[in-house]
């Protein structure tokens, strides 16, 4: 199963594809982040996240998408930045018809490291020794996209046939989605 | 001046089209309510939202889009779906190069009404007037998109120029935006 994670953001939107199935080791198949500039105006900084999740899903042809589930944070701004990245990249991948799971950062913490109140630096050494890497991958948003598609594969597998199956369905359905130029579902 | 209003969320997303210039009786294009199933999951209700606005802009062919502003409100639920529905019509905007400019619901209030505080009822009641409609157009979400593209023609007429420049040169920079199928910027 491969799987892209997306800890979604403006600024930062790290992603990571992981390969495996639950109980073997997995493998780390990329790694890195889609960034904007912070001086952009809104509507540029969401195309740029489109492009950067499209080359992702173009390149790695992942079968599910996970993606971190947005909650009111104390910062008002951050969370409404957090929560359009996060659409944008279930968009792309829903009009392909690729499975979108959405993951909370605690589900995430606990799936990798044993407790949901984890930080930064735990999820990020648990990380690096799952994915039998050289160092934990940088920034925390790339090893938090990678313990997204981590806790992804290790979840549920029979939901996730279960949604793959609806998800070909619904796709296949006479309304067709607008996708990108060049491409097909 | 050709102005897309949208009021965004994923239930109902209204939109309404107004043509005119500040200080001369507008006009209304068109008005309506691009709905998702509530029981969809999110990326489908994303995808349906984005082929109705694609739909309003291809009909229409506005020259700006004024979409609300979203501020995080009691419901933190509902404003998760606001974010994410607003960032798909400002995405589909911006990758055509069409300026997207975001009016807070006090700033439509008072540009409509006189009052930043005005219910709804006096909000669709200001609109039927502007407009020279036969009766006040319902749902409330799509009475709210005319008031947004009211709010957006009476406002900073000269910032509205520049702003169109700014994203004509910026679509027309080497980096390509993603555009659905069959469609140029």
């Amino acid at each position: 199963m491969r799987v892209l994670g997306v800890d979604p953001g403006l600024t930062r939107c790290g992603v990571g594809v992981v390969e495996g199935v639950a109980g073997r080791p997995l493998t780390m198949v990329g790694v890195g982040v889609v960034r904007t500039p912070a001086d952009a105006d809104l509507g540029h900084r969401l195309v740029a996240v489109e492009q950067g999740i499209e080359q992702w899903l173009d390149e790695h042809r992942p079968e599910f998408v996970a993606v971190e589930r947005v909650f009111s944070q104390h910062n008002v701004r951050t969370v409404m930045g957090t929560a359009q990245a996060s659409a944008v990249a279930i968009l792309c991948a829903s009009r392909r018809g690729i499975p979108v799971a959405l993951h909370t950062p605690s589900e995430v913490k606990a799936a990798v490291t044993g407790s949901g109140r984890a930080d930064k630096a735990q999820v990020g050494a648990m990380v690096t020794r799952l994915l039998r890497l050289a160092a934990p991958p940088k920034p925390a948003d790339a090893a938090d996209a990678l313990a997204l598609a981590i806790c992804h594969i290790w979840r549920a597998p029979a939901q996730n046939r279960l949604q793959q199956a609806v998800a070909l369905h619904a796709s296949r359905a006479p309304r067709t989605p607008h996708v990108p130029k060049g491409r097909t579902t």
